[in-house]
């Protein structure tokens, strides 16, 4: 299967960069396989962000997430390559993704990146 | 169908303007129509602020709210345009709306605004 | 019927002033007049206060509230006459209250009101 | 019946000098006897503390809060005097100690007390 | 039986060693016996930590955690030494572990020790 | 005071009288005094029916029930003098009231009352 | 505006007819308006059936409730013209419908109406 | 000291005599002492009842339950001694105690006592 | 992709096969395609049985429904085949399949099959 | 390491052979070993039994249930042997055991075991 491809992202143009805000946006269904078992893993992704000029379309962001469904990554190579092509593509003034896994041998870990500070 | 317009916001004077305090409202039953499909997007509002001079009367919100009823807007745009009107009507020392939407396809999305700090 | 009155609240020695501490009380059952409709409104009072030399005894403060049952005033007015009365009966060191009210019109407002700073 | 007294409190040599961690113990079945009415008082304490030297052995802890079962005191002077015996025992970096009583009247009372500052 | 060793700890490198970023990590089914009565205990660690160079693999923790089930050790003494053993596996830029114990004698008991700080 | 009135109670014509079905209205806002000490008790009606012809209008119900608001009756009597009054009123197939009172020294009661048999 | 029609509601064969089983479906954000006062009604219908030969689609489950959204008509009415359309498209051996609107004025309401028995 | 007695017990002439009702009283701070160690056991009382022609009055019921708090019984024994004093003094058409005890050594026990049956 | 097969399920003997007793399983991972449109779907299948002469095993169980991973199906016919494939391999004294799928637009739906009576 | 023994259950005289009543005993914190994999299982179990008798001592019971901590048994194997031995030790006139083991792989068991009719 091919690799998961950033180009599935759109955006929209902010319509209000002139204030700083936040969009919390909770993705409660991300799957992924496990890159040693090839077993299933489950979690629910929460990316908040402070748009500058872009916000990321919602449905275009579900087609790029279902990318990982039949793609093996570890915990923390997953999120961390989700956050930087959210980032590349809308270039936000912060943005965060909280990453919580369901349990796997009766323990379940959370990951957590951040890209800028939220000020 | 026309557009909203902050002209149904009433207001009354501020009972204790000597004190800064805090007024948070919560409206559960915000719906307006996604502009892309015409499906009905439901969402909770809540609005916090201190108020200055004045404070908004509670029913003549819940006009003001219902006009976005069969009014497409996405969600960043809504958000932004009611605490622009608000904050015209009340002209507050500080105020903030977060705006909890239902989910969509799966993801769920809060847009989160604010007008001066809260000091 | 006569005005609530603050002369119904009865205070105690605060038994260790040396030390700066905190006495939170919740007062579910709280139940005023709209004046308005004459419709009656509920809520729950959260006081949470540092005593200085005095406390208020809770007895007395059950039958202070209980003025309000047959009263009339706006959310925003008796919240911060509350405080008034408790501020100047106790002379805490810092005093906060916050007055949830039950929903009316599928809308429902939390006042908040404060004296002095935590410290 | 005679006094609590804090000498049934005995202490073990914190394992962990070397390192400032904390210790947060739940003890929700207090009991005490309101000093007006001779009727049972019941709370949920909750203490948090930074050992130094000492910890405090739970048992003695226990046998230590049973004393209150047939002692008449109010909230206030019960939380700041088993805030003290326990200092007094073990000499904390730091000690917070919230004392959450059940509801009388229809009103319910935390007390909250600190010894130190957690740093 | 034999001491817990650390020896057990696996670690894989961190996949995104240029972004400080947090993992965190529940067991609920931690299990070590009480050194005074030989009783077991049972806890739920919560393991969070900023990887520098390694991560730990889960798998392993497991397979180390399950070394306490016959040991006798104190609540300090334990959250302790797994804190160092895990420090000293993965050398991280902070770490913190809370261990929940379960109610003994109606008394539960939370230790939180941290390695470093969160920055 | 004057007595509570059915009279305040209005109805409709049911719109499906050849189906059985059930209403279930809940009141969370009812208050009476105490004959004893003339303090106000609080509870929660749960008024359950089966409408043959008639259903009780929800306003007027309100308006009824706000009689008791300065009326001091006893738990099981004005439950018992409620169902009576609304059986009078919508001559039901089948009724039930449940009347939850909020805790008073500690103990809380309930008060279920049937007319006829739900079938 | 036109009246709500059954005619959007579209079924497909039931894959298992030779089975009796259970099919049960929540539709959260169900609204209409009422009729005395043009406000909007919120409410969650909960429908639960026995299929025979015809399941209903759920895409058209939802346009076809999405007519009541500017629809003026009492709880009673509208959850029984709800279940009378249903029971027309799908011929099901057993139908229930739960329909819970959100609180007004303080009285929440809840309308259950049933066709056929469950067996 | 002195057996609990069923003498403290107080009745009231229930006022619906003619209609079989439910009456359910909830005590959640019961306790009383272990037989074999002089450890006080907490616990939550259900009582449920059909009255015939008298009503336990509440406050009675409080002074009654509270015999137990220094009174040393087995679960089992306590909640049937206090089902025969409540039926010995209230002669109801039906009575149901459940005895919810807190865990000790990480076992809960609920005892459930009848008299006659629910009809 | 292939269809699913029944043939990944393994049994073992029922160790107790002189007792009728019940077992339990939940499986909240579940996922398969909608057929229309190639999305996923999640849900938690509740498998409870009485066994006969054969159990399943539970890690054959899994391996079993995650062949409908990448599977399309409807609700009603997934449920229904796996009740099939599972009274097939382990010939039950009596089974049930609650399937509750996480919501689609805002609408969720639960699908309960059961073969033989619980008796 | 030896069999689990029933020898280690205590039993004590039913207080009130003369009425058949109900004990719940929830034992949270059952653990035993996977005989597959060597892996420690957890679970709660749920006895519920009406005395004839005798009734089982709560301490013993304990010590009873940790005899499985470093055993080997299915699931279903150990649920009914703790059935027959408490039946064997204490003759009930009824008694059943639900035992709720936590997640394996993704997928939870409870399994149901009975002795009599509760009647």
């Amino acid at each position: 299967m091919s690799e998961p491809t950033a180009d599935l992202l759109e955006t929209f143009d902010n319509p209000f960069p002139q204030r700083s805000y936040v969009i919390d946006t909770v993705c409660p269904e991300f799957t992924s396989l496990c890159p040693m078992t090839g077993q299933p893993d489950f979690g629910e992704l929460t990316i908040t962000y402070i748009p500058d000029k872009l916000c990321f379309e919602l449905k275009s962001l579900k087609m790029y997430l279902q990318q990982f469904r039949n793609h093996g990554a570890f915990y923390e190579r997953v999120t961390n390559t989700i956050l930087d092509d959210l980032v590349s593509a809308t270039q936000p003034r912060w943005m965060k993704i909280e990453a919580a896994f369901t349990p796997r041998g009766g323990i379940r870990t959370t990951v957590i990146v951040e890209h800028g500070t939220r000020g």
